[in-house]
């Protein structure tokens, strides 16, 4: 018996594990700030910072699985938050409940701000990790902790660094949701430059991918990509094309911020032949998934203000 | 005015930093386990452990300066032992209420227990870590959270990286203190092989290096060290010649445990150069001050049991 239990089951990311983990015959439980519709899903509700809610959860679910989704990720101020530092304890205090009531096998959510940026290319063996932000060093003295106490504490242990993500219920501050939104509503989408290579990978996809992670078992750090690498101006421009407002692209607008790496792409060897995972979406089909979800939720809105 | 709280100050280095601190003009305060003797020093109780007890501590003592040498020291159990996992939480709670109360400028002690211990000689800018203990790895871990809170707080933060430490109050199963208090019971000393090579720094000099550091204005890891050489053999032989005892030194009589480096030593141009600090014992009469510390402390025990 597989039981799984999902932190920030309620999140961008969070919530996309759901399915994809019951298809792999997962028993799930689920703890997010706010419960979700998913049917199927046992919700929890508690505070994760609170030592004592912590363990009497695991104490009662006593899953063999934890995927560790949780974090502050508030849109704007995640990057420095002081809020990074208290998650460092509270995904300790997560990992010695789990220990503590029989876990086997856990997955927690890592990032690429972790690298050392320089690189460019990051790979999970050979690029030492320099993070610039608190959200960045945060994550990586988390993810040291958590393979030093699973040698510990006896049980197996992965790390998904995630690059860049994009899909439904994205914030619409961040870049494809903003450049949807505003292609949508027949604004001009503000861009800087559009330089940059970057890897995006559906949200939906980047839910999946955690769950196959979840269910190897295969340890240590694994970054999660396509594997495919796109200029932000070529992806503005699709998606452009896709809404069908090519006129409203306006490359240059904005300035890159000055520590935006003109290179951040991840090396997805370990994903591809050792998880054995592959996206199931490519670039087009993601972000026509995207634009549809933007126009229904749009619409929707429309109405409930109609 | 300078005004410095020592964590773990009746521990066997922290003890040692008092009175350096003292003479470099420092208002001492200090919270250990056991209450020290040491005049002129401010002494306080309470459990790092405790977050509201850690906040009421600084809110009364307001340091401008922190030296954080508090962590689990059990000799033979430290190198895995939980605690150390508490322990970077700890740290975290203690950084926190420090940067709240107007702190300035920390020091906390790690270890050379965080390197890649193949690398063999270690340096702060070159060597990369890997620790392969929960002990390094937590003590890493703590660093990396120390380095970065103290950006985001916008305090000054170094980061001591002790070596091989011998001296008064050593605790009896290591090293240097079973060989000292073996010959001058006239018991054989049973040593491996002796062919690592370390570096050996007396305590009072470990001590006094921290003041230095923490009186100075430099950032990040620095190793601390004598700067010398010498296998453990070389050492045990200096031992025994100055007890008067050679023939009781039995070296190769133990097996060298199969994680033992052969060569584990630190660079000091850091310590050296920037904090311009130099040990003001060499190996021989540290030695000698330790064997007289012993024969008395030996002396005055089998004086209390008569």
């Amino acid at each position: 018996m597989k039981r799984v239990l999902v932190t920030g089951a309620s999140g961008f990311i969070g919530r996309q594990t759901l399915e994809p983990l019951q298809r792999r015959g997962f028993e799930v439980h689920a703890i997010g700030r706010r419960a979700g519709t998913a049917s199927g899903v046992i919700w929890h509700r508690g505070d994760l910072f609170d030592a004592h809610v912590v363990t009497t959860l695991f104490k009662s679910i006593r899953p063999t699985h934890l995927l560790h989704m949780a974090w502050y990720a508030e849109h704007g101020s995640f990057w420095t938050a002081p809020e990074n530092f208290q998650w460092v304890g509270a995904t300790l205090t997560v990992l010695q409940a789990f220990a503590l009531h029989g876990g086997q096998r856990v997955v927690a959510a890592g990032t690429c701000a972790e690298y050392d940026s320089r690189y460019g290319v990051c790979d999970e063996q050979l690029t030492p990790c320099l993070p610039s932000s608190e959200y960045g060093a945060c994550k990586q003295a988390a993810s040291s902790l958590m393979h030093a106490y699973a040698r510990h504490a006896g049980f197996s242990a992965a790390w998904g660094r995630i690059f860049h993500v994009y899909g439904p219920y994205e914030h619409r501050d961040r870049l494809v949701a903003s450049v949807t939104t505003a292609l949508l509503n027949d604004r001009d989408a503000l861009c800087s430059h559009g330089g940059q290579l970057r890897d995006f990978l559906h949200v939906a996809d980047v839910g999946d991918a955690f769950a196959a992670l979840l269910d190897s078992d295969v340890v240590g750090a694994v970054n999660i990509g396509s594997g495919e690498a796109v200029r932000i101006a070529e992806l503005s421009l699709r998606l452009a094309m896709l809404a069908g407002r090519p006129e409203r692209l306006r490359l240059g607008a904005r300035t890159a911020a000055p520590s935006d790496p003109p290179i951040l792409l991840p090396t997805v060897q370990r994903l591809a032949t050792e998880v054995g995972w592959r996206p199931h979406r490519d670039l087009d089909s993601g972000l026509r998934d995207t634009l549809e979800w933007w126009r229904s939720t749009l619409a929707a809105s429309v109405k409930e203000t109609q």
